[in-house]
């Protein structure tokens, strides 16, 4: 790693304040040029120091000298608090880049500190998770990938399987049969026993996905029985028009709201029915269709004052169809008390009575779509990644089918072994690819 | 001052690194409920500490302990460079304010900086623009003031009157008349000399103003003669739609496009024609005429590819009617070689020839813009803010005042010079009622 890379490290928003960082060899040498103190830098101390623009005045900015390997990437690391205008920010950029820095590319920073041994694969997708997490229960999952406590996790099933691995590959170098052979049984009960490890935390991603990611929330109904009105009484303001002629909403309409810690997006739909002429409303309703699918739970709205129509009853043999988490919800209990006929005797379905008008039921609703994402394990490991969801799953396969092979003689099956090793390792960044982790990294955020 | 304050001193938009400042008395005490170090902070040096939200772990943060008088506000200050996700940024400052501190307003750091005189109000009003300037001309411009030079300016005129004023006055008491009197010639020329001071910096007000919040200028014509498209050849992207069908443009188009440095406002409008049936087009012509009167200049744009017409003739007399500085651009030149005959003879306006087709014109027509912000003084110190601009022109007339009173005794103009002084002290601040403080820093931004 031979170059020095620079890049702001604060939102591109104008602040009072913005940071730009400098990392590699020559940051030291290229922050001499820019200043015209005498004094040495001392490390971790905020200095404040006039920086040139060649003979003109930059700015006045705190700098900060980070001496490797004791900074965030491991190497020279400085730091210049600046006055948060884009000009100066901007211009300090180019005048390191003309002192021989290349501009950062997303995710560089963390790249060179896990090049570096500040912290494996894993922690590194913790950190860019952290900094994405809007809310508590996305914080505390990234923390405790950040923190470790998932490579932990992983690299106690990677040793117990190496060990195993170990044991087997010294047996087939044994070609005078001095050892004695493993028993199958033993051989099996570790091999179940890692794989049943590998499982239970490749499980946790479904919750674990919904925590970091939001869980996704489509409202589903007819035209005109108050849709829109679900959604402005969810998230508290008049975020969708709402009018008393049906078919007001045509695109899609999607808002995030917290509730209980946990990320929420709502959609509100166009209202299906059927036999339509306006080419508008069609394909309003063919985006309704897209964000039923594309939804962790659905919440069907039924208006509790009327009977259900046959249009009703065909859209919730549309909807039952999906293989999803639905909410059956019977809207304007104001208006009538009962639960509507249709979520009678559906007891595989969740049933819920609200009213958008007096506010009855909503908090109710809301916990509800909160547990959903709640069964969280006691230690908060879980994973969150699809990356790591499908190497847990390749691994696991990986060990069924050593499992498979267990009669056929320890080649194969320590072929087996090294394959879903191989995924683990992968996994913590041990032995990926170039290629492979300049992608994870190119998803950071910039600066990161 | 009693109250320790918190804000997030860097931009909104999530970055890696997110900065909140806290500043007050109890700023370390507050500190120190979050940590569980015993160690004292070391003034002015980062230190990576483990941030708890009660129980849990909040983030892993550098934080930095400035203390009083030797921080940006004079007080105690903690800075936290946390992990820049909204989650940690906002319940950090949660966690501050249930331990004391309150949300610092706009500019409220900035208004303790001054308070403690860490800088005087022109600085502060550098400082402020000094972070909102995002070209080269209005950094300077910025820096200038927020270094003292446009102070020290004002400070010498000021000391220069309250020698004047202390003459007078102690004449004023000297009822036994031991002392010689001031000859008139003399109190004349002083007034004069200060007023020609205070004009001369008054009169940078029209380039200064340019320089911080750019010159805007309105692209004028009758419709489907190109004024669309040289918009989007000066900004160099295709911005406004653009067909061959004129009234394309309804409302106006507004494009920042930078060029030597200077911030140049690009107002696109609506063709302006008579006899006007659709009122969207009628909206959008009076949108267009009141871009006309906003403009700082003017780019009447004519097709020299054909004659004149009588509504041509019209616009042009409505145009050159306003009190503005007018270019005259004659478009589509690759067509027609020939400078418009509307543009000859008419010698107090500029004349350019452009085609937004080969691009021909188009930077001699981005200089001669900019040449129009490049009166600046040889020393670069110039006013941009129009309270500025206005305190200076009632201390001038105070003085024109005092000259005509010459005669009429010490008393009257004695209380001219001190009405002067009053305000060039209120311009600094020395002397500034504590709610036109309050208006002044609430325009800042947030966190600084």
């Amino acid at each position: 790693m031979k170059t020095t890379i620079c890049a702001p490290v604060t939102g591109s928003a104008a602040g009072a304040v913005a940071l730009v960082r400098l990392s590699g060899p020559d940051a030291l040498g290229i922050l001499s040029g820019l200043v015209r103190t005498e004094r040495p830098f001392e490390p971790r101390r905020q200095t404040l120091c006039t920086l040139y623009d060649k003979e003109a005045v930059l700015d006045q900015a705190l700098v900060t000298f980070f001496r490797a390997p004791h900074s965030f990437t491991g190497e020279d690391v400085v730091e210049f608090a600046l006055h948060g205008s884009p000009y100066i920010q901007g211009r300090l950029l180019e005048l390191l880049c003309q002192a021989g820095a290349v501009p950062a590319k997303r995710g560089e920073f963390s790249y060179r500190a896990f090049l570096n041994g500040k912290m494996d694969l894993v922690q590194a997708q913790g950190l860019c998770d952290l900094i994405a997490a809007g809310n508590k229960a996305a914080h505390r999952l990234a923390l405790a990938s950040l923190g470790g406590q998932l490579s932990q996790r992983i690299e106690a099933i990677k040793t117990g399987l190496a060990d195993l691995l170990a044991q087997i590959e010294v047996r087939l170098d044994d070609v005078d049969e001095e050892m004695a052979p493993l028993p199958d049984n033993l051989v099996r009960d570790r091999l179940d026993r890692a794989a049943a490890h590998i499982r239970a935390l490749a499980d946790t991603f479904s919750v674990g996905r919904l925590i970091k990611d939001g869980l996704r929330v489509a409202i589903i109904g007819v035209p005109n029985n108050g849709k829109s009105s679900l959604l402005n009484a969810l998230v508290g303001f008049d975020r969708a028009i709402v009018s008393p002629r049906g078919g007001t909403t045509r695109d899609t309409i999607e808002e995030t709201l917290e509730a209980g810690g946990q990320k929420i997006i709502l959609t509100d739909t166009a209202g299906i029915r059927e036999h339509v002429l306006d080419p508008a409303e069609e394909e309003g309703m063919h985006r309704s269709r897209r964000a039923m699918q594309n939804a962790d739970v659905i919440l069907f709205l039924l208006d509790a004052s009327r009977e259900i129509t046959p249009q009703e009853k065909a859209l919730w043999d549309e909807v039952s169809r999906e293989n999803k988490r639905i909410f059956i919800l019977s809207n304007k209990t104001d208006k009538a008390s009962a639960l509507h006929p249709l979520a009678q005797g559906m007891e595989n379905y969740t049933h819920l009575s609200v009213s958008c008008k007096t506010g009855e039921g909503l908090d109710k609703l809301k916990q509800a779509l909160c547990s959903l994402a709640q069964a969280a394990p006691a230690d908060g490991v879980m994973i969150s990644n699809l990356r790591h969801y499908e190497a847990l799953l390749r691994a696991q396969t990986e060990l069924e089918s050593a499992v498979l092979h267990l009669g056929d003689g320890g080649e194969i099956l320590a072929e087996h072994i090294r394959g879903a090793l191989g995924y683990l390792r992968g996994l913590i960044g041990e032995v990926t690819p170039d290629d492979i982790l300049g992608i994870i990294f190119s998803k950071f955020c910039m600066g990161k």
